[in-house]
């Protein structure tokens, strides 16, 4: 049975490969899993069929025969748990694996968003420029606090798990501002997940789609 | 064997229960596993030997005999996967609660935060409230999306599972304020997980510490 995931018709990084269901596209790709996509409109999203699935209206969703998941991180698990590759069988490892899923999540990602939201909300307020130094420095803690539990290891924990997919997408969001780029083993790290094949193929589907509706020259 | 959690010795919410070690007590109280508590120095989170456990140099922390945990969310996630009540058995009701436990860490929480973080950088600069009025217009938006989904339940599945341990928790930290009571029936959800003797235990015991700790004046 092949699942169906949901993606924006018209995603608003117009095809950076920033929105979630590249995430989850990527899993897909790592454990060889084929998959449909249902592409929806700003106004499905937060029309009642999509809520039924989705609380907040946000893609991506993953369905499955009667099983019906949403939440990035909980279909990238999802994903992990069902399908070889991605999970460690190890005990501790796995332990680990996950708790690097919910830090992607929950102690990196928010800290890039805030900057990402005073970009847009503050600029050209008088207070823009303050409130984005403040949002760089708090980041620039968490990165250095991941830079230095990455260490020389190629992957978080050693061998390439789910939860490299997930630190890779949010560093993505950082990709060549110097913030990343002052850090070269988390800039390093980020290249590496870049260049799997299941990345590039991830990427490239997702492209194709908005050039597809949009045009290649959008 | 019994867990050992880690905590703050002085804990900056002044034991009002919203430092995350809370969350996890209240899911060891849920399924009536006893734990001990390492308390640390904010001088001691910052250490070699705590973040060799916690890369961020935070709490909580779970070690298990050779089990070492991190991240509130992969602690609670695991406290209900290896014990009786607070996961479904059934396929789609347990991915729905995974999914809700990402949402209230990853799409609940962070809007939250942004509030407080604006709260505390930005009090008595020229811009504060306009940046809080703006984090609280999007902090409307996800609560209400949240109300709409809870609708008439008791919890957010039906039945009483992790996720609510997690949602209660994150709702705690707006607890009587507007943007909360604006919406009884989320002030009433967040009534009910505060009602759950088990959460009363945890909340007394981080309390008891602080108040040991510091003085019951203090």
């Amino acid at each position: 049975m092949i699942p169906i995931l949901t993606a924006f018709d018209a995603s608003p990084d117009r095809g950076r490969g920033l929105a979630r269901d590249t995430r989850v596209r990527w899993a897909l790709e790592e454990v060889g899993q084929p998959y449909e996509v249902r592409y929806l409109s700003f106004a499905e999203l937060k029309e009642p069929a999509h809520r039924a699935l989705q609380p907040f209206g946000q893609i991506p969703t993953y369905e499955k025969g009667d099983l019906a998941l949403w939440e990035t991180g909980a279909i990238v698990l999802h994903i992990a748990e069902t399908h070889a590759g991605l999970m460690p069988k190890d005990r501790n490892a796995r332990a680990q694996t996950i708790a690097w899923m919910f830090a992607a999540l929950s102690s990196v990602e928010p800290w890039i968003l805030e900057i990402e939201s005073t970009h847009f909300h503050d600029r050209g307020q008088a207070w823009g420029a303050d409130r984005l130094a403040q949002a760089e420095n708090r980041l620039r803690v968490r990165l250095d606090d991941l830079d230095r539990a990455l260490g020389g290891k190629n992957w978080l924990i050693g061998e390439f798990t789910a939860a490299d997919i997930l630190m890779c997408s949010v560093l993505l969001r950082v990709k060549g501002e110097p913030v990343l780029d002052e850090r070269p083993r988390l800039a390093a790290y980020l290249a590496r997940g870049e260049a799997r094949p299941a990345y590039q193929r991830s990427f490239a589907a997702q492209l194709e789609h908005y050039q597809r509706r949009h045009g290649a020259g959008s």
